[in-house]
């Protein structure tokens, strides 16, 4: 899209310069809008649309409530939740300064996935009432995805919510990222022709991404896998950790590390930074012969990629301009469009393994050391996820049809 | 749209011939979907409508918080909420089976206004429970369109919520429903060379509809209006009126009638009916020369058009088979539209009495006995009703541009 220059409106105190950006130019009026998929021309098509022909419609869902699934948008919509606490690197920005993300969030759904999705930024903070508003909500929705909320919050909220209603409940920042960072793992244990099992990770970040991605590679039968925070290496020896921390601590860190991150690496097989922060090039050179390294901080990698390939026979990261970008994309449409096609409950783990091998998947004879996860673009990527995740949750018994 | 068999899912137990119907064949996947405005076709594309470029647009509104009008959908986007209490004439059906009407409302706001609306079912009942639930969805849009909540409730949720939050609330049924009343009823005056003032008026039905009307009768400047509920006419006197009917008794019947509807009608200019019931042939007799007959009951007429033409001057129904259609879609994307555009932040009694004026006007040469009311694809129904509520909005100073 062109640059324009857009006008600021006059009583803002923003410098002129601020909106002399194609940004501003893109996001003027939204990035979205309602579109009716049936006609209202006349008089005929309001009545079988509205009154008095909508009553029969609304009068078979009260006798039959799955009805709802086939004769509303429910089934193909998603409500976009966060409280606007967690927004990119910004940080605890508010609910209407975080809409632009959740209005992309909703694009990308539809674009990748064929997902309807709404934005709604909460005006609320505590968990009581951010669980209790989304249930409230959930019947108009066929699915909840949590986005940008703190952790450890986001934990307690997704694990209530999903107690609460039938539709599946999903934090992306946790799930998908984990999601993507495992299907990249695979394929670089893969292309190095090593197990899963053989490998010992090292995750800089203990927060939702961190402490999800530590799950999945459990989940998934990873050697070992250590958690640094900002304290040092997550062993069920400290005093000072949260209860997700907790949790994590007695899943993870086997051998019972203590110490900083940097201590950790000497000898790891993996490090895969969710972080921000840098990583010494000394750790990294200690790191095992062949290591991988996925420094996904944006937009400045723990490791620099010129640096981690000094060391590591396969980089990723989490920017569009180097290669193999960690990018959640590739995940969460497809999770929602397989989860949705089979009015799935929630959406498991064995649900988030089954979309984490079919996007590792996609890539067959192209993989190399520059290519272990698909391009966003890929127009193989949502397909293949969306029917995983829908067998998966049949095999799992979360599947309503 | 041709009728289309569609095959009812087998475990509903539902008759084949229920889904042998054009309304359900129309319903099938719902009646909206959500569209992308900005394309997202590479990388630079997703970087501007996502990260990285997005973080600027949220950073100058967490700086800037009226920017949100700018650079997202908030300002043309629009909550219908309901708790599926009194939906059309099926009464309390729960949430889900109210989302076919949401939705149709939800294109109707799009069709007639360009004003996006997003259904939101809500699984909850209490008066507190909905207000908290909607100021905290607030902050995701430009205007909250309460759609078929019961009475007395409706009242309560309205008034509370317009107090807490900056953006316009509006309850439909109410005020909509009002608008439309009231501009047939200045057309059919002006038809018949009467001023408002000189009209007695006696509205069937108390619940939300009714009680608007009477309110925006009176600020109209109308002689009086009687209103009766099921136990017979609003006055003073009554014991067992709740707060809406109580302040509506102090507004209203300046005369003290008491007793039954019927009686009230002996020479009344003007029946409203918002109730359902029937009104005996004899009472309409009663009623003086040149009446106005506003039988607004769907899909059965308090008074049948046949028998009203009798008596009176000018018919409506709320039919769309019949001349004359009271009907909200004439009013809410209109006066939302109007909103919307000067963000306004909330709807006045003169930006309802404006829409009004703005919508009987739009009959000039054409006014006869049966066009009092345009049709709702008159085309210059909505242009009218937006510029005339924007315009309303500036001179109450409730416009923030």
């Amino acid at each position: 899209m062109a640059a324009e220059i857009v006008n600021p409106p006059s009583d803002t105190g923003a410098s002129q310069d601020d909106f002399f950006d194609p940004a501003f130019a893109l996001h003027r009026g939204g990035k979205m809008a309602i579109q009716a998929t049936v006609p209202v021309r006349d008089k005929d098509d309001l009545s079988l649309a509205y009154t008095p022909g909508v009553a029969k419609v609304c009068s078979a869902i009260a006798e039959h409530p799955e009805l709802v699934h086939d004769y509303t948008w429910k089934s193909q919509v998603v409500a976009v939740v966060t409280d606007g606490s967690a927004v990119l690197g910004l940080g605890d920005i508010g609910p209407e300064a975080s809409l632009p993300v959740m209005e992309g969030k909703a694009i990308l759904f539809k674009q990748f996935g064929g997902v309807d999705a709404v934005p709604i930024a909460l005006d609320c903070r505590g968990v009581d009432e951010i669980v209790e508003t989304v249930v409230r909500l959930a019947p108009s929705f066929g699915g909840i995805n949590l986005e940008d909320i703190s952790a450890p919050r986001c934990f307690e909220i997704e694990r209530r919510l999903q107690e609460r209603v039938d539709i599946p409940v999903f934090h992306d920042d946790q799930h998908g990222t984990a999601v993507v960072t495992l299907a990249a793992l695979r394929n670089a244990a893969k292309l190095t022709g090593r197990g899963l099992g053989e490998l010992r990770a090292v995750i800089s970040g203990a927060g939702a991404a961190g402490v999800a991605i530590a799950k999945i590679l459990v989940s998934a039968g990873i050697g070992d896998v250590a958690l640094a925070d900002r304290k040092g290496l997550v062993s069920t020896d400290r005093e000072d950790l949260n209860p997700a921390k907790r949790e994590i601590a007695e899943l993870t860190n086997r051998t019972g590390l203590t110490g900083s991150l940097e201590s950790a690496l000497a000898g790891a097989d993996v490090f895969i930074g969710v972080s921000g922060g840098t990583v010494p090039e000394a750790a990294v050179a200690s790191m095992a012969p062949g290591a991988f390294i996925f420094a996904m901080a944006n937009p400045t990698p723990e490791i620099h990629p010129d640096v981690a390939h000094r060391y590591a026979a396969v980089v990723a990261t989490g920017r569009s301009d180097y290669p193999n970008q960690i990018n959640n994309v590739l995940a969460f449409p497809g999770i929602f469009a397989g989860a949705l096609q089979v009015r799935a409950s929630r959406i498991t783990e064995g649900m988030k393994l089954a979309a984490s091998q079919a996007l590792a998947d996609v890539i067959a004879d192209e993989l190399s050391p520059d290519k272990v996860i698909p391009s966003p673009f890929d127009p193989r990527v949502a397909p293949a996820v969306t029917a995983a995740v829908a067998a998966a949750a049949r095999a799992e018994g979360v599947a309503r049809r």
